[in-house]
């Protein structure tokens, strides 16, 4: 194994890591539980929505020219011919011309009316009601089909799923709801230097923290994080574990440990087992990292330091997150501010910056990669492409927020 | 019951909510799935992290001072006395003047060193190591309880937490951790004219789609959301479903049916089984909203237009659930942009207006209220203050993303 790796740009890594991605497979949810799924078939309404005109207020249901210069001073006299019940159509309630009826919010615009005037504009004196105010055309109402027709596409496949999409989906019928399969992502944790969390750290050793920060965000992200542990640098443990993840897994994780013969030991049995497409990225924090892939399933050797771990997760592994769950686009949070400081840059590899974000003002954290603390005070990160030098003070950039 | 609402302002409204909100509960969960949950205590380090000086590269343990004015051409030739293993420190290893030792990414720096250079920049020639560059006192290590020192305040009681946290977490030894227990919140639909998903709907009639949509936001902010199906405006059907739901839920939520009909009978039931606290809010949409308490039991009637509903549910039962989760802040996402157009508003009454943002630019959706479709289309709220008359084209603009 070469001292030196042979890296190549980020790009060129999304684009093995995408085309290794197993294809995404689906399952069906009920609907209340889809928000934050990514849908699997496109949608359409069965009916239309609402499936009749429908008063948005509580008042009359009127016709329209009945109203013209109708105001406080001079209100229009119309005969109240009824009332709307909700949750039915009583379709013998008809307005002729100078007539009315009671209308509640919801209720089904009678046969004739095209407007309706909220009760605080009206006054009931026995049958007449008087109106104090011109509704126009429609005034309101909601049209039957405003929201949505029968048979129009109202949402597409790939699209990631929100609360509010969730009740459109119990207005257009689902009670569940096709979306894609949540990919099972196996952590295995390696390093000699790595004890569980449960431990008292002995001389030299440190507990495992990457293990569990890559599991909280692969289940934030909507995937499922399968944990197996803390695996020993020696390559029959190593092997038997993968043995074990490749097959209950879609997509494996070896959270690394830190040093460059735990580096070498991983690529050394991923090549074993399968193959190493990729050995070194133009990244930073994030070069020492490995694409493989065994029994065709993907398999990533994530670098040690928990700062470079989370950069090479959101730039690498998460594009081939959102091919497996067949999302359209990725469900990254961003948002633009502006830049307190230069960013000086090294041209030839891309750059990620842990930042703070206060008041649309992004200030840099420049700490090392092997510390938790940045990242926990960081908001998120910054991206400086690898033809850059830099980015100047004052510009906008966009944060990749976590 | 009077006709006119007797509305409240949203800040007297918060006020009420807050005051009923039901103590915060704890919990204890495993630290891989706390990601999200609100934590219900202090926690610290056990321990300093890391517990020992270590290596952040992989290369050299040296002596800065023996590295002094060290290059490419004019290297330092030091002596290797050794290895660093990964996990383990062996005391015995000490570096006298001239003397270095190769040490992995994450090795305890031996005795007598105080820097690291990396590999790439030494030549091995059999015992001598050539160094081509001058190491600074502290380079390329990190030093003993840098990340954290034992005893120290990591999290503070009140936060939400991050999938990065959970990874410190682990760093400080927690397999578990306390967070505010879940609220169960209790979703009731009443309306005539509602059915539910699975029912094609007859005249007159509509799909619930409110229920599913706020307890999909409800679950999305981290609480337990309960549905108890759609009720008929029958007194008896009503006091029987909260009979039911008052003592299984921590709040209930009675999802209007939208007529003024509907909203009284939810308003005298309040009344009747506890008290009605608020009834009508300047607030737009949203007025038609009711907040009591049945058994010390938070009871709110929400609006039944969709936006309307759901601008209610941020605005004043989110408070409540913040402080139910003991939340130190709100969960909301926020970001600032630029208002495309002049919003007017009404003074004396808190407006929420749907938004659509896209590169920083603010474009409102005005649509009624009643309707799904700009609900879906939106990517948030703006809020007008009830002082105000309206938001000026170019000024920036805070919007409550969804």
């Amino acid at each position: 194994m070469s001292r030196f790796l042979n890296v190549i740009s980020v790009a060129d890594a999304v684009a093995v890591a995408e085309k290794i991605a197993p294809m995404p497979a689906m399952e069906t949810v009920p609907v209340v539980q889809s928000a934050g799924r990514v849908l699997a078939a496109d949608i359409s309404a069965d009916i239309d929505i609402p499936g009749f005109d429908r008063s948005v207020v509580d008042g009359y249901a009127v016709r329209s020219a009945d109203t013209t210069g109708a105001g406080d001073s001079v209100p229009a006299l119309l005969r109240c011919i009824g009332r709307v019940a909700m949750g039915t159509h009583d379709t013998a309630l008809s307005l002729g011309v100078g007539e009315c009826a009671y209308i509640p919010t919801g209720g089904v615009l009678p046969q004739g009316a095209d407007a309706a005037v909220m009760v605080e504009y009206t006054e009931k004196a026995g049958d007449t009601v008087l109106i104090k105010k011109t509704a126009s055309h429609g005034e309101n109402i909601i049209l039957r089909d405003e929201d949505f027709k029968a048979g129009e596409t109202v949402f597409h496949k790939g699209r990631q799923l929100t609360p509010r999409d969730a009740g459109v989906l119990s207005a257009c019928g689902c009670a569940t709801v096709p979306v894609a399969k949540k990919p099972i992502v196996g952590i295995i944790s390696t390093g000699n230097e790595l004890v569980p969390s449960t431990t008292v750290p002995g001389p030299g050793q440190v507990r495992d923290a990457n293990a569990t920060m890559l599991a909280a965000w692969i289940a934030e992200y909507g995937c499922e994080p399968k944990l197996y542990g803390v695996v020993k640098d020696e390559r029959e443990a190593f092997e038997a574990v993968l043995d074990r993840a490749v097959p209950e897994c879609d997509v494996v994780l070896l959270s690394g440990g830190s040093s460059k013969d735990d580096r070498d030991m991983t690529a050394r049995v991923i090549a074993t087992q399968g193959e190493v497409l990729v050995h070194g990225l133009a990244l930073a924090p994030g070069k020492p990292t490995i694409i493989g892939k065994i029994k065709d399933k993907p398999v990533f050797g994530l670098p040690g330091h928990p700062a470079s771990a989370f950069v090479v997760l959101i730039a690498i592994v998460r594009p081939l997150l959102d091919r497996m769950l067949g999302q359209a686009k990725p469900s990254l949070r961003t948002v633009k501010a502006t830049l307190s400081i230069n960013i000086p840059s090294q041209r030839g590899r891309e750059e990620y910056i842990r930042v703070r974000v206060e008041n649309g003002v992004v200030t840099p954290l420049f700490g090392k990669s092997g510390l938790l603390n940045t990242l926990v005070q960081s908001d998120g990160l910054v991206r400086i492409p690898a033809g850059f030098e830099g980015l100047e003070k004052g510009s906008e950039v966009e944060v990749i927020l976590w």
